[in-house]
């Protein structure tokens, strides 16, 4: 009974390219992969998040550049979350729940190009609304799914 | 005699937004930030070095998807050296010889843009003499600043 399930992972894994085992090598590489996403977006989303406070003086160009890389990193984390990639600051849950993550991942993306537009906009009012709401689906699945 | 260092120091700041201090509030900050990078970019560099050595199969879009993620981070890891944020990975080399470092950052850049434009032309014999070009470019700064 063993062959039908293999053919079905080898189909499986030439429909979904970016399914962790076929990316990454070891579970670590994928867990180190996907922490380093997050540590570089996150730098560049606090650095939009100190002008939306008002720390830092507002220059739409390094705005529009910041939003830029946050949007150009947004799509890659989650091929990295593949069967068997549990560990990290990653929640058991998120393997439990996977259509749940796979959704909040989803509202995430459109969050940040929206961010990313309202950047070009060059509107801070346009751009703090983005940016709110970008981050508040950066936080609902930091308090579900990251180790605290 | 500290008020036009201080000046000089303010007004470099503005000019050199990039700059450590300006970015990352601590030295660990800087490190985590320029590691992830690489983690990043490496990855996605590799996966066209496996179909540039025939061990994955020649596909354009996901060559073409890897190049553009490379191309988009070039650029971001060397405002994480700044002065000093010696540490992590980095030999102290980098600051003594910073001109040198700098220069081969730029080779690097312009190496992966060359990358990119070649993987967008979706020739795999183009994609390979502009993926030796970068990989040599990455090789030259690691033989010389990383730790072994």
């Amino acid at each position: 009974m063993k062959q039908p399930i293999l053919v079905a992972g080898v189909l499986l894994s030439l429909l979904v390219p970016g399914m962790a085992h076929a990316q990454f090598a070891k579970t670590e590489d994928a867990i180190k992969y996907r922490a380093a996403t997050f540590v570089v977006m996150g730098n560049h989303f606090s650095r939009i998040g100190a002008v939306v406070k008002g720390e830092k003086p507002f220059d739409k160009n390094e705005v529009a550049a910041n939003a830029a890389v946050v949007a150009s990193l947004a799509h890659l984390p989650w091929q990295a979350f593949g069967p068997g990639t549990e560990g990290g600051k990653s929640l058991p849950e998120i393997w439990k729940e996977m259509d749940k993550f796979k959704a909040g991942s989803e509202k995430m993306q459109k969050a940040v190009a929206e961010l990313n537009t309202a950047a070009k906009s060059g509107n801070l009012e346009t751009i703090k609304i983005a940016f709110g709401e970008a981050g508040k689906s950066c936080k609902a699945c930091h308090d579900n799914y990251r180790k605290k």
